[in-house]
């Protein structure tokens, strides 16, 4: 039977390597990509689909897009959110054409988040928090669903070219409510090619597929429009701090958020699993299970930028030089400048929204 | 089993009175509306759900809506939307909120439509018709459905309200692009409680019936917006002039179009199943079997508007006296008179559309 990778649900991989096998993945290779940023070079980045229709419109300088939405449900961040943002400013270094939607229309439905709030939250929280962790506000194109007919006409044609069968075989299940996100999100997808036909990379988390995918299928099935089929680019999940696969606020002392207080963030990492051993001595003797450590996980992916830094800091851990009380002292030095940062470059997106490419509808 | 009617496919009702009873309907008793039209004093409206309220809003003066879509796909009327619009018309007279909107989504997405091109088929020939046919343009308000993001994020909304199970035991099966039509249809009928609460009436052939049901469905489940729910009024088919339940294009010999030129439809009703005997002296001896006759039948519902004239015609041919021929020669006769004064009337109307109370978006 066809694993299911539910997007909206809690079944969650435990093996990357078996999903690019059960799913049909590309594996990632960092040297397709100039200049590959920190999380495509630690191997934080793993998979894709199409990915050389891409690197090769990078190499030729030929137009593409890059593309992902903003949820404005909650009035934080997490660090799964950072890592699609990251991507989002890589490629468009790239010379990508910038999409970020706000998916008001989804959260309305699902939340009952109104419009007018979700805008709110959008211009006041989110689209300031994806500048601030790196977009250049100046080259990114931003539209509100609610506003973007061409999206909702296009959900509207796509629902009707796919099968309750497929859409259940791509889901797992088929809600109502499920299916018309699914659809309308598929609009979003393939929104930037009304305006001009190009390859487009969409940046998810591995459980983000089933949207990729269909919307794939959506576009083998509208073959007159000539859409290209969307690229993709999976990311690893930033792991909980108590050691499982992903950091979810439904565990609050286990995830930390963007923003968040320096001193809440320092508590939860003293807290986090790490890899020192029962005692000093044998920590010394045997080293640091650094494949266990969620606080390096955290330097690795999220705080530490310079890779030779985030060796010899392995290095000192590994051997048992480094205890998990002193890796823990400097995650937490880390993310105190990281926060402090955050938060600066936060309020100095917020003074340039009212400066920002909207689409005119 | 619960029977299933089917508003988009084939299957269809054949014994009304049961239909009352399977689906919970009332029966339409044209005593409890005032000035009741000549389809409602004729059993030609024969049932409708929750139809007090409405009865008591036209008593009492109190605010109501009508409302009823245009799907552009074709660029002629039949019978049975003429029978709506007369319904329209009718509740309009009586003091309701006219809401006609054109379905420029349903007909790009099921037929390939353009937005453009649904705009124009309606602003020259649907909106036209439906004036010509005795809707009051200045009375009326419509809207885009591609417009109206209202509709749209309803549409969103419901669709998260109800089960996948809930839509198949309403309509039979659950195709992604029927969820989509049905939920955004939803967002139609209630749209116009959006800007006052109030009830509301949706005239409708009896095989739409589904939509009206999940409309209420959709009502029941979202109580704290204190949605009336809809009430509706069905009419039943005009049947085909070869004798079968409905006249359809599908059958375009036994089916008169609106417009259609006068002497086409003479030759249509002259090829129709009558009530006539074998034979003059059978005829003249046994009477019409007038209850089979679908050239009576098209006089009931369309084209004599005074009661004593149909019935004197009725006990003519009933008797004897008058031949099938020279009933088909007095519909021939008042086919010319109606279809003459649409095309003027329709002529007339198109002068009109530019000066339309179309919603501001």
């Amino acid at each position: 039977m066809k694993k299911i990778i539910d997007p909206y649900g809690s079944e969650l991989p435990q093996d990357y390597t078996k999903l690019i096998k059960d799913f049909g993945l590309e594996k990632f290779n960092p040297e397709d990509f100039p200049s590959s940023n920190r999380l495509m070079r630690r191997g934080v980045v793993f998979a894709g689909r199409d990915l050389k229709i891409i690197a090769k419109a990078i190499k030729n300088k030929k137009p593409f897009y890059v593309l992902t939405g903003i949820m404005p449900t909650n009035d934080k961040l997490h660090f799964g959110s950072k890592m699609i943002v990251e991507l989002m400013a890589y490629f468009q270094k790239m010379g990508a054409q910038t999409y970020i939607l706000v998916a008001d229309l989804e959260s309305a439905a699902a939340r009952g988040v109104s419009l007018e709030e979700a805008r709110r939250r959008a211009m006041e929280f989110h689209i300031p928090a994806y500048i601030a962790l790196g977009l250049d506000p100046k080259k990114t194109i931003f539209y509100f669903q609610s506003q973007n007919r061409d999206v909702v006409q296009l959900g509207f044609e796509f629902a009707k070219k796919i099968t309750l069968n497929e859409f259940k075989s791509i889901y797992g299940n088929a809600d109502p409510g499920r299916i018309m996100s699914a659809v309308i999100q598929a609009g979003d997808i393939l929104y930037p090619q009304l305006k001009e036909r190009m390859p487009g990379i969409i940046p998810v988390g591995v459980d983000q597929d089933p949207h990729i995918r269909l919307t794939r299928d959506i576009v083998s099935r509208t073959k007159a429009k000539k859409f290209f089929a969307p690229s993709s680019i999976y990311t690893k999940f930033t792991p909980s701090l108590d050691g499982s696969l992903k950091m979810s606020k439904s565990k609050p002392q286990s995830c930390i958020e963007l923003p968040e207080d320096v001193e809440t963030a320092c508590k939860k990492i003293r807290r986090a699993v790490t890899g020192g051993r029962a005692t000093l001595e044998e920590h010394r003797e045997h080293g640091a299970e650094v494949e266990k450590d969620m606080v390096f996980e955290l330097l690795k992916q999220h705080l530490i930028e310079d890779d030779e830094e985030l060796d010899q800091i392995y290095g000192e851990y590994k051997s048992g030089h480094m205890t998990s009380g002193q890796l823990k002292d400097l995650a937490c030095e880390k993310m105190t400048i990281f926060m402090t940062k955050f938060e600066k470059d936060l309020e100095d997106a917020r003074k340039t929204v009212s400066k920002l490419n909207f689409i005119k509808f």
